[in-house]
């Protein structure tokens, strides 16, 4: 593969990392994690990409990283010896395979059915491995996740008992508050999730169960949920690239990365249309903003476009570039095959976004 | 690649085609067009699948394919020797590039401004060769296309005389139109929208220039705009495969393909957790439908959990397979690197999507 060596030798449409505000944004959250208890385990889902993921470990105060699927902790696991894979595993194939990773790493997953912990213990038995289990509590958000208290307590039992399985603790995420703007009520709705999954760690220490993993949190509430005592990991993801709709959000954390497009056209004088539509950013959490470009915002994505409203007397036309900011970091990187790594103008690294889709699509 | 042999092998979330009716979307297209002057030019775009560009073409009543992107229509110069790009080419990589792919098919560009004319003519003066020239006329949606008359009558002139282009007519696609329910509105609409079209075509005619290729229409128009006296050609897509927002329209095609998914979590009784979030299905037209489950409907999609509300006393539990419908052709199948085809519950092909995402991005 030939590297574009500068910004604009970039084909389009394709993803921009500016490296120095993505490294600056990891320091960030590592020194707020060195300063307390509660270490951070970096969302791998958010980017899927192994070079940030090295990156995000190798600045400390990180307890391993979480995936939301086995194709991203395969991924993983050939750098990093601690996943939790933060979701329901089910299917006799995905069970299989997270059996095959407790060979070489220690892996956990959440369960939130004895349906789902049975089908796990199995699979491990058939290994000859012991896999990790988080108890999934429903802390708010209507999701997965056991009820909080006796239900989460007896399927906890449930799971110490199963050969296979090794009982780690409780997750939750609250993600039903992770984007709320107002900081007070973030924080008050953030900390009553956590008294849920407190309680259930709780009842599950007292009845002489394991429970040294308490993991929830995410990229709106890591200030908060980190420093609620009982905490131990915070799952944070979007911080390191961030996009529009977590730069509401009262967050130290920069702008890091954005779509490259090219005008197409200039149909009218307040008009352009880009080749960077939402086939290349996604609209999930709304219209992307238009970088540095003062008075300019996009009316709206089609497939292969965006149509950008402009003041009438910019000077844009064909063949410039024009970057956008989405509003969701996650699905919008997993469109794309690579980041373009740069520092000013200069491509310093094509990086592939190795668990972009469905792996298993790939190999069988 | 070991294919899986029936449904219940693929691995979670997938794509799944419903191939026999798929071949009779393609055969009621093929047959529509076969009784009028005016031919199909499928959209490669609404799939990207070789396999199935292949059957449209092969089904007859084609003048060729319409592409999206230059890398789509390199993908299917290897057995398509008719292509219209559909769109403005901008920049010297990508003109670069149909330049090369005028030495071994008959490849058309859209072009609606004199940058990109002359853009287009030097890359193709460089590599010696031709490269056809269709004008894109604005027929009515606020994206590309130059204004119809005597805007489009300039550019075209300026196309005949620049070396390396061979000018060969208009299009116009009517995509403020393609999705209007009511019959007689869209009808109405889509008409004025081609009398843009062809009075353009007209003057360039009287003015001796070249224009034999009309082109225009979609899914939502085809036996409107195909039934336009003047229209040479037509550039539906959705029809193959049929997505919820086509199948409000009063047209002839079948529900041709699902996004297969697991049930990860039953968290309550009304409720159920399914692995085919917006990474697999985007929902850009809105929420997909719940194939084959009355009472059934999707609340909301996150990454990697479609939250489904379902009868309380629904029988669902984790391990089984709910189906959902998408809202929007295009953008789900660039989700997935392939399509699993099957005949009944027969896995008859896995279909690779071959021009997914943007192919620049893995070829340097």
């Amino acid at each position: 593969m030939t590297h574009p060596r500068t910004l604009s030798d970039i084909p389009t449409p394709a993803l921009i990392v500016d490296v120095p505000a993505m490294e600056r944004n990891i320091r960030r959250m590592a020194e707020f994690f060195a300063a307390g208890a509660c270490r951070l385990r970096p969302h791998f889902k958010a980017h899927k990409t192994l070079e940030i993921a090295r990156r995000q470990l190798a600045a400390g105060s990180c307890t391993g990283l979480t995936c939301a699927t086995v194709a991203e902790a395969e991924a993983a696991s050939d750098f990093c010896d601690d996943i939790l894979i933060a979701n329901q595993v089910i299917g006799p194939d995905k069970t299989a395979r997270v059996a095959a990773l407790a060979k070489r790493t220690d892996v956990k997953i959440a369960a939130d059915s004895v349906y789902g912990l049975e089908e796990m213990a199995a699979a491990a038995q058939r290994a000859g491995v012991t896999v990790g289990i988080v108890i999934d509590v429903n802390v708010g958000m209507p999701r997965c996740g056991v009820a909080p208290g006796e239900e989460a307590l007896a399927l906890a039992r449930r799971a110490a008992g199963l050969s296979g399985l090794r009982l780690r603790g409780v997750m939750g995420y609250e993600g039903h508050v992770v984007a709320i703007e107002d900081r007070g009520e973030r924080e008050a709705r953030a900390r009553k999730a956590m008294e849920r999954l407190l309680t259930s760690a709780q009842m599950m220490r007292e009845a002489g169960l394991a429970c040294d993993i308490v993991s929830a949190g995410g990229t709106g509430t890591y200030d908060i949920t980190g420093r609620v005592e009982g905490v131990t990991e915070v799952q944070a993801g979007s911080y390191v690239l961030m996009d529009t709709a977590y730069a509401k959000l009262d967050i130290p954390f920069e702008k890091a990365f954005s779509v490259l497009g090219t005008v197409l056209s200039r149909p009218a004088p307040g008009l352009c249309v880009t080749d960077s539509g939402h086939k290349a950013c996604t609209q999930d959490h709304g219209n992307p903003a238009v970088k540095d470009a003062p008075g300019a915002s996009v009316l709206f994505l089609s497939d292969e476009h965006a149509s950008i409203a402009i003041p009438p007397d910019s000077p844009v036309r064909p063949g410039d570039r024009i970057q956008l900011w989405p509003s969701h970091t996650d699905p919008t990187i997993n469109l794309h095959d690579v980041l373009y790594a740069l520092e000013g103008e200069t491509v310093v690294g094509v990086w592939p976004v190795t668990a972009r889709g469905y792996a298993e699509q790939r190999h069988g």
